[in-house]
């Protein structure tokens, strides 16, 4: 059985949009949603306010409470029966992340065993034979297929397959067999 | 550079010890300390005194007062010259020991990385040359060499390569070039 890696922030989970509703709130900026969605938050905001997003990152809680991005449950759930799924996370750089992203599995992923979820740093450790990741850094690092999940960091990559949703990574890896299930 | 992904619970940490000190502190048992070092736990202790024994696992605070095993730091940071270390520990099984693992790292191997960290289920997922790791069904999974560190709960196995302390895998590992550095 072929095995799959899934990267959480940005691919299970809509972190992105957490940050862009934070953003709006709490933050004095004139940037509206659509400019937020259009670029990384590196790069649209000022240092001082990109310091202060990677401040929210580090805030206990803050991993707990994110949005499941759109069909993520339904495809995992029917990409399981063909392929052996592993959660992969670089979620060694914030310490309070790690029980608010094994809860927020426990939540929304509880069919994923514990024995299939990493949370690591670097992803060169994860041994698979797809990744389906964000960030074009961790499929560089990795050593099997990497899949870019379409993100507003990464639209300018071509280095990777890139998938736009959750629907499009069913009909890459299900294609017709998702007719039988 | 090759790598080589080192366990935490055994290998790195006496947590063997440790738990042999709360059993015959707070258990009532005849078995001695010898008794206790001479095989695995599971198959001295009554079953109701084992579940004790994973209750205590469960403990939030538990993996973080280990103490380091004889020799480790040393031979670990000597190892860091040579080949890439990442560390590699089982934690998923138990939700509370994931912030423990990550601040005992910080105490006593604040030399390795977060991006070298790794906590998590099957070991399938480890990606390295080489595991040193005490549980025969960690070094079944994994698909580099396996090195079986030695430690009460495997004394019977012969299917790996031994080793019997710190000591030895620096020797293993190092060999002459130990006198380089």
């Amino acid at each position: 059985m072929l095995r799959i890696a899934l990267d959480m922030d940005d691919v299970l989970a809509d972190t992105h949009g957490r940050l862009v509703e934070i953003i709006l709130r709490d933050f004095d900026t004139s940037l509206t949603e659509k400019d937020l969605n259009g670029a990384s938050l590196r790069s649209l905001l000022h240092p001082k306010q990109y310091k202060k997003v990677v401040s929210v990152l580090n805030e206990p809680g803050f991993f707990r409470d994110i949005p499941v991005m759109k069909d993520a449950v339904e495809v995992v759930k029917e990409l399981s029966g063909y392929y052996e799924i592993f959660v992969a996370s670089a979620a060694m750089e914030f310490r309070n992340s790690l029980i608010d992203k094994y809860d927020w599995l426990d939540e929304h992923f509880p069919f994923i065993h514990w024995k299939n979820r990493v949370l690591c740093g670097d992803k060169s450790i994860v041994k698979a034979d797809y990744l389906i990741d964000d960030h074009v850094f961790n499929l560089v690092n990795f050593s099997g297929k990497g899949i870019l999940f379409n993100a507003p960091h990464n639209l300018e990559d071509t280095r990777f397959d890139r998938v736009m949703s959750w629907k499009e990574v069913g009909e890459r890896f299900l294609g017709n067999s998702r007719e039988r299930v």
